[in-house]
């Protein structure tokens, strides 16, 4: 830290992203990035805007908004596209919080939200998942708290249904409810029901979050939306105008609406990662594993037989990364991202050897 | 605003970019983009990037900070890539100013570094520049504050030696000076007599900000990077780590590191628009306009025939768009971006029209 650097700031400690080797011949199973390329429209999309570089991309993401809206099934209006989804929720989270507004979050849940909040100024209230990592709606009704809730979880990939978040929802009027949807294209529920989109028509005070580095295999494009009310979007807006107006680029703008109109694509390449998921759970099962029940494009799972540092190290021996988060409730534990089904083959060769 | 929306932010007045009307037809001269398209490498190395979009981008823009490191003559531990110039600049203020660290700048100069001190609660101290709109250094030694000068200025053009800025970085040794060069390639002196960048090897207390988006003719990319100490870096990228990590895709560090090592097509675009802006300042000249002598890629002008909001809108009806700021000491004059000889002589037919 240089002399300069703002005393308000000397105490933030960082959010501390996954490891991003390069290396060529690592099976990579810790960001929960999607094995399989973008959809093959994004290609011909980029190369398309290239000519168009020269000038500003649009402030307003208007073609990209109407893809995202026609597939969500609302309007441009309720549409915010971001930086990635972890700028979207910065803004969120700076728009709807301050030091008299607190922000109510899982312990066992995306490690980001403290950061912003520390960063802000803002008091945490942190509400212990269950024993089994399990979130139950009933600790977050009523809190008069904005609230932050990632559906399915990262690091557990537990989902709750919509319908148990709507109480949520309902008993914080005077608050915003962020769910936090990176994982829900995963579910096995169909999407009107795995996802809380379609109840942002009924209430105002609920804001959802998603993004294109999951399923739309599309992380390098650091592209993500947030569907919520009219007025909760220019809420963000505001921010964002405030901030970084010009936030998302051209050729992410054109990746983004090539691979939200690729509907065959994306079944396709979800299918294949949740008939993944269940081989590998069942693998990892019949290994001794403890694994838990995941609808996301991970699996968070403990072995009695090896602590989760020394499975991590052993596994990176044999060139698989894997993700081991060292806080106490989860230093058992790994989480290990789906891949194609040779990698998750080469994972049990791996695991098989390290145990045997 | 939303019933929702933190009270602390509600007094925000939200920056506003200029125009970005979708009209094929119009002369666009009003954001100071480049008329030319971006490098011929830019293309191939896009669609390069697209394959890898699974993965996340580098978080550390290796290959891209090379490419600058090696054309600004500095290492890479020097250089931070940020989404724009917008947020590097808002990163640097957020890292080096605070409520009892007042932000020092002039009070005609890029717009939104008093909508950053407004959001994050930093005391602004506004230094008048002269009646002919040149900035005098002395006004900005021995502050013992922050400091930022655009150089070239925007909107007036105008430029001052790095010779001359020196005694501000040297007089301020307990604060951080910020250059803000997103202009400094339309110079006509040659890079290394334009630039501050050479000075950040000898003051660990000065900060350049350089941008991909006017001499790079990539505004679309969102692309800017900061040249300082290791230290000053570190700094910004700790506030970055807790905001925003991976916030430059890899579409746009392909992007951009193609562009930085096209030495000849930058050679060739900027040489165009320096010889256009000379003919564009003799033509405005000649039609009675005092023009401000520029470095940058626009020229600041007025004339005694008509106030700059009625020249703006009949240059308009004209499909040429330029941009106009009401503001008191602004409001006769006109920015007109620098664009191919083809619209600036478009711009003069226009101009013996509507002055006639």
């Amino acid at each position: 830290m240089s002399r300069y650097f703002t005393p308000a700031l000397r105490k933030l400690e960082p959010y501390v992203p996954g490891e991003q080797p390069r290396v060529q011949d690592l099976i990579k199973l810790n960001t929960n990035e999607n094995p399989y390329p973008p959809a093959p429209g994004v290609a011909a999309a980029v190369a398309g805007a290239v000519p168009g570089l020269r000038l500003y991309s649009d402030l307003h993401c208007t073609a990209l908004k109407s893809a995202i809206a026609a597939q969500a099934g609302v309007e441009p209006e309720n549409i915010l596209c971001g930086n990635g989804s972890d700028e979207n929720l910065m803004l969120a989270i700076r728009a709807f919080c301050d030091a008299d507004h607190p922000l109510a979050f899982a312990d066992v849940t995306y490690g980001f939200y403290p950061v912003w909040c520390d960063l802000f100024g803002i008091p945490q209230h942190i509400i212990p998942l269950a024993e089994d990592f399990s979130l139950d709606p009933a600790a977050y009704c009523g809190l008069g708290e904005t609230v932050v809730i990632a559906n399915p979880n990262a690091p557990t990939g537990r989902w709750v249904a919509p319908a148990a978040l709507e109480r949520v929802v309902q008993t914080n009027p005077d608050n915003v409810v962020i769910i936090d949807e990176a994982y829900v294209d995963f579910c096995d529920e169909a999407p009107e029901n795995a996802s809380c989109v379609p109840l942002t028509k009924k209430y105002d005070n609920l804001l959802v979050v998603r993004t294109f580095s999951k399923s739309r295999s599309m992380a390098g494009v650091r592209l993500g939306y947030c569907v919520g009310s009219a007025a909760l979007i220019a809420d963000l807006d505001r921010v964002k105008f405030s901030l970084n107006p010009y936030n998302v680029d051209s050729l992410a703008q054109a990746a983004g609406a090539a691979a939200m109109q690729d509907k065959a694509y994306f079944a396709q390449t979800t299918a294949a990662i949740r008939a993944a998921r269940s081989w590998t759970a069942e693998m990892l099962g019949g290994l001794g594993f403890t694994v838990l029940p995941s609808q996301a494009n991970f699996v968070f799972a403990k072995t009695p037989k090896m602590g989760g540092e020394a499975l991590y190290k052993a596994l990176r021996e044999q060139k698989i990364l894997v993700r081991h988060f060292a806080a106490p409730r989860t230093k058992d534990w790994l989480r290990i991202t789906v891949g194609t089904p040779e990698q998750m083959q080469a994972l049990q060769t791996a695991l098989r050897e390290i145990l045997a």
